[in-house]
């Protein structure tokens, strides 16, 4: 319970999916998804995670992915969605806001999101120590998604400033 | 009122335009367009309702149109779109929450949805019981709205715990 | 500091860049992108100002761009993003709103966007009265901004009643 005037943020992410020839596992809500065809990508890909993790810092006015985990810690190209989720949440807090939820929409054709989707919130929610729902839409087979061509993840967050 | 933290909620449907040859109405923001070009669908296909159930749905971290309203209820899937929106914020209403607002950015060429924007904002937010904002944008003519291959809405809804 | 529930609200902006025999400076984020390729419009086609303008308007119940800077003000539709931005804040407030935050994500393979992300939001917190942060993403190559054919932008808002 908050008096104080939370902020919002928006962040999106889009992923490839690999070329045929370069098979890799799909990573997707902090999830594998065995038998599905993988995203491309120096780190898992997961969409879902990183737009999740930029929601969260274009709330705290803290930039994205990119301010974070690009040159200065290149040790986190290459990890995990949900590791990655788990240290922008804990950069916000450390800026001095608490997180009170966030809501991502996966666009995409496959995979089928719905089966998992309480198994993803779970990971994610535990990742960012606070409330994350998952939705998914496809998009009638239109756009770059609609060809299967790639996911794209779009997501909100509320953080308010602790007093 | 309220001195809790609201949540934040995301949402997005995207509907094809109908084939020349099975040509159907349009029904957007709870209009019926005459005139116009219709989407396609098993439902009434009205993407900026959709994408606000969506939204209500994300912020209450309920899932999403598929999880209320697939196989379990079929009777909706060819429901109108402010029936499916009402539908969606007595579920969210049931489950413990107020709703805020509800807030849709259509993108499309056509229809010019300024003209009637007061009257689809009458008619949604009178389904939602609670103000639904609606907005438009093209995108000068890039990408599947852009080349008229169908419309996309996304929406963002406030929804707070009641007491 | 309020106790008031918020509304929130989306925005969205999109612009093509300018055909090579049609050069123009390219304007985004409030700031002159030397060296870059422009984007196309009639205003400054500053597409990051643009959508958080419209989702400053969309959180306060009050329409979009076309509907404040269409026909009836035919001034505005040259004018710079941040003076669209900072009237549409104006508006807002006059409206009986405050503003809490904007956040807006773009969405461009060009131009990098993170070097000069701080002066960006500098320039259009001041333009809005309000924090304004700005992240970016690319897609990929993916669609219609991953073919560099344009940039997009979207942004959320925060906005509540004044008593």
């Amino acid at each position: 319970m908050t008096a104080v005037l939370p902020r919002t943020g928006i962040g999106v992410d889009v992923h490839a999916f690999a070329p045929e020839d370069k098979p890799r596992p799909l990573w997707l809500g902090g999830l594998l998804w065995e038998g599905e065809r993988g995203l491309a990508g120096h780190s898992d890909a997961d969409a879902v995670a990183h737009a999740a993790a930029n929601a969260l810092f274009s709330a705290a006015g803290l930039g994205d992915l990119g301010t974070h985990f690009g040159t200065d810690r290149p040790e986190y190209a290459s990890a995990r969605g949900t590791v990655l989720l788990a240290e922008a949440a804990r950069i916000v807090r450390d800026a001095g806001f608490g997180i009170g939820n966030v809501a991502v929409q996966l666009v995409c054709q496959r995979p089928r999101f719905g089966p998992r989707r309480a198994e993803a919130e779970a990971v994610l929610s535990e990742a960012a120590g606070a409330p994350v729902s998952v939705s998914a839409a496809t998009t009638d087979h239109l756009g770059f998604t609609g060809r299967r061509e790639g996911v794209a993840a779009i997501a909100t967050a509320l953080v308010y400033p602790l007093a």
